[in-house]
């Protein structure tokens, strides 16, 4: 029998919930992880985008780093933010001078609390650090900073000595402290066991990592013991497993608790951005904010979804900034399939839906997304209205390695020969400029989005490539693979602006 | 005050824990995730592994989905595995009896249990739905089915309803019930007071969702609470945000509490297999199986490590697998970069490596990942062993869009000008064979990986080419970055090469 709350339930509670506050530091223990490194003006853009979302305290950077480091804590604190900006200070007199020197509000102090890291990492003994954990907080304190002290690896600390460092450190003047599962080590059981302590002695904080996959869980068992800072990150990146996802915590705490923490809404717009200017992809299933969270493609549930919104919701995409999406693949169904045929005016009947969702279904069975185009080009083959191809790519030459990168391309344009040539700043750029350019007659089109999976594996791999064009109001997706990316790339879009004319077409007959 | 167990903390224990089994749905409701279509061969693959890996339960996919669907299942089937092996079916007869056609040992049975589902989405009554599932439990075993009756949108049905239709399942014979947490909605609460009712009546299953953070929470509030199987997928794949992950359950009951469930050992494979033919990315910082899991950048977390391999990790890689992996960026320290240049039979003297670990940091500081070629190229500079460099790229010129893609390559060898045409499937795959093939004489080099992170916005974004080649044992990585694709690969993989022709040429002089 293993008791996963180590004998203390009485404290299982989300005590004084509408004083949970979030410190975010994405632009500290987030840029951590390996190959994250943000520009002065990537951070302030970001914490700009956090303080809109009302994060309480953003700890912006270390300052210790390096001088790069300290230029962009500069630009936060310039910032003039609501938020308390701090940065990150060993338990190092000159740490706290870089970071005054950086005019930050604050300052999260970490010094060892586990005997793995008090003897072998910083070597010095326990009694020494209780001492000098002390000296610096009243030096931070004297020269007015908000201070809190991080017992680094405290969920491995003996708890008498965490206690008796953390007890020292508020005696001296810290605001608060913070419990630190540094390594992502602990359970829910030790979480509440080591917060409870804490939060008897005075402002507790709660530092939690995912690398056992109980990042959020100990983050509201933190809550429940007396917890009211929750550290985290945006989309959850951090050092190793990353830290704990503040956009999960805030979403649980809503939805499950009715706790308002940060502003919702926002939530997606940092995800993006913050995915964008760190380079650590969201992945398609990620809590929330990933490309999957409110896409619905199976029968069962685009089916009820249709239904009611609600049904396989906990609760609506709007609710974080964002919007349902219904998806075609191999376990599409009628209702999905018409509805998607709905939005393109194409009217069939049962037995024509019936065979378009076969053919779907076909597609699906073969690993491939199904598209606009896709379910388009099924439609009019089984209901015979084949419509009129007006563009075809003839031939497409790229060449790259050259300065600069050309390509040219012929097209059939309703039975005459088209021939273009363009420069780009790759060869994909520049096919797709000598087509856009050749149809500049027909269209005034705009490439929405491209997209390229990430490539692993050899130069040989199968890459997908999804463009979404544009004409107005009205978009067209289309997705084709191929080894050659380039050919991937122009196929699709020639095929998306040739969808456009002819819709165009069909607009003005309607008019 | 708001209470985190509603409570009901009397049953906070993973009570007879030796017990929990694992049931898999990668091949079902994994593959519900849109865009995945998996082929007979390659779920036959991952159920192969997946049994290897001691998982007990495989649930291989929805018979009622399509022929080319219960192909797959019957592929599963006939490899006669250790684990049950089951098809999801929903409260129809026919659905059963496409089951059974695929020869499989057990079945899923969903049935709806929230009002919205009763009414809304089946279409049918409560008293209704109880006499259905009650008759169809009887028919599945009849024919000698093991059977799990899943109570689809349990964690919002009506617990007395719940209650009243899991008891008729279990009179008319189901071997166990299952708490659904469909929509992701549950918070621990809730699960424990579920789970702990259902409990009561039979053996019971868990099966929750991730969308807001809590899926791996609620997996095991449900074990305290009584659950012994365990629903999961294999890196939280899953309708939205996906099911719960089960080698992060697996994980923190291992490491949180003792208890063996799934080997271990298995999991980073099965994640990558999984990942490869899903085509569903893993986020570099996914717990257990993400590619920074074990992977220490910052200086004080490489120092630290450097003392101690548990100075920053819960638990050793290899119990899942895989190995540590110190990087180098931006937070680099002394210790880190020391032991970069070991790596590479690099000594530097004290100053040369706080000048190399500067200018390592200025890499960083731009945004850029620091590869091996660049960390070498760096100490070359500041210690003043400018190696000479055996091969340059001059010139290169790759064609596609026509057939095959072609590339010509001009590169000087020790002060001779070399030429050579290649084609291949793309641009950069022609490029690479004429390079290769040109160098041949000097060098027999093999292409271990390829990477190219995925591009998103515009046709004209920097994209960023890893590259890693080997001669024998010896590996060398280089990164380049630029928006032409085959420029940037051509070019990281002719230093690469030039790399290893040069180390090959000292192991030759220390002989």
């Amino acid at each position: 029998m293993i008791d996963l709350f180590g004998g203390h339930p009485e404290t299982n509670s989300l005590s004084d919930a509408s004083d949970v506050q979030f410190l975010d530091t994405t632009l500290r223990d987030g840029e951590q992880a390996p190959g994250i490194s943000l520009t002065p003006d990537e951070k302030a853009r970001i914490a700009r985008k956090l303080d809109d979302a009302a994060i309480d305290v953003i700890e912006a950077g270390s300052a210790c780093t390096g001088a790069g480091e300290r230029e962009t804590i500069q630009r936060v604190t310039d910032l003039d933010l609501d938020a308390t900006v701090t940065s990150f200070c060993r338990g190092i007199q000159n740490d706290i001078d870089l970071a005054m020197d950086c005019d930050v509000d604050g300052i999260n102090l970490v010094v060892p609390a586990s005997d793995k890291h008090v003897t072998e990492k910083v070597g010095t003994t326990p009694e020494e650090n209780v001492a000098t954990t002390a000296d610096l907080v009243e030096y931070a304190k004297d020269h007015g900073l908000w201070v809190e002290v991080i017992g680094e690896d405290g969920s491995r600390a003996d708890l008498e000595y965490l206690e008796e460092l953390m007890a020292a450190a508020l005696a001296a003047g810290a605001d608060r402290v913070c419990y630190a599962d540094t390594v992502g080590h602990a359970t829910p059981d030790r979480t509440l066991e080591v917060v409870s302590t804490l939060s008897d002695l005075g402002p507790t904080s709660t530092h939690t990592h995912d690398d056992l996959g109980l990042a959020v869980t100990n983050a509201l068992v933190s809550i429940a013991a007396g917890a009211d800072l929750v550290h985290g990150t945006v989309n959850g990146i951090g050092e190793r497993a990353g830290n704990v996802a503040l956009e999960e915590v805030a979403i649980a705490l809503d939805h499950g608790y009715g706790v308002e923490t940060m502003n919702l809404e926002a939530v997606y717009e940092l995800a993006q951005l913050v995915a964008n200017k760190t380079g650590i992809p969201l992945a398609p299933n990620k809590a929330v904010v990933g490309q999957n969270a409110f896409t619905h493609e199976s029968g069962i549930h685009t089916d009820g979804t249709l239904k009611d919104d609600a049904m396989y919701e906990p609760y609506p995409p709007e609710k974080v900034g964002r919007k349902r999406r219904l998806a075609l693949g191999k376990h599409a169904g009628r209702a999905g399939v018409e509805a998607a045929l709905d939005e393109h005016d194409m009217e069939v009947t049962d037995d024509q839906l019936g065979e378009i969702v076969s053919r779907v279904k076909k597609i699906g069975d073969r690993g491939k997304r199904v598209t606009d185009a896709d379910l388009l080009r099924i439609a009019e083959e089984v209901s015979g209205s084949d419509r009129e191809q007006r563009v075809e790519l003839l031939d497409l030459t790229a060449v790259s390695g050259v300065s600069p990168p050309t390509a040219s391309i012929r097209l059939d344009v309703d039975g005459e020969t088209r021939e273009n040539a363009a420069t780009g700043s790759g060869p994909v750029d520049a096919a797709m400029n000598a087509a856009v350019e050749a149809l500049s007659h027909e269209i005034d089109a705009a490439l929405e989005s491209y997209h390229v999976d990430a490539i692993t594996g050899g130069t040989d791999a199968i890459v997908t490539v999804e463009v979404e064009m544009s004409r107005g109001d009205d978009t067209v997706a289309v997705s084709k693979s191929d080894s050659d990316i380039t050919g991937a790339s122009v196929t699709a879009m020639v095929e998306a602006m040739d969808r456009l004319i002819e819709r165009s077409d069909r607009v003005i007959a309607d008019d």
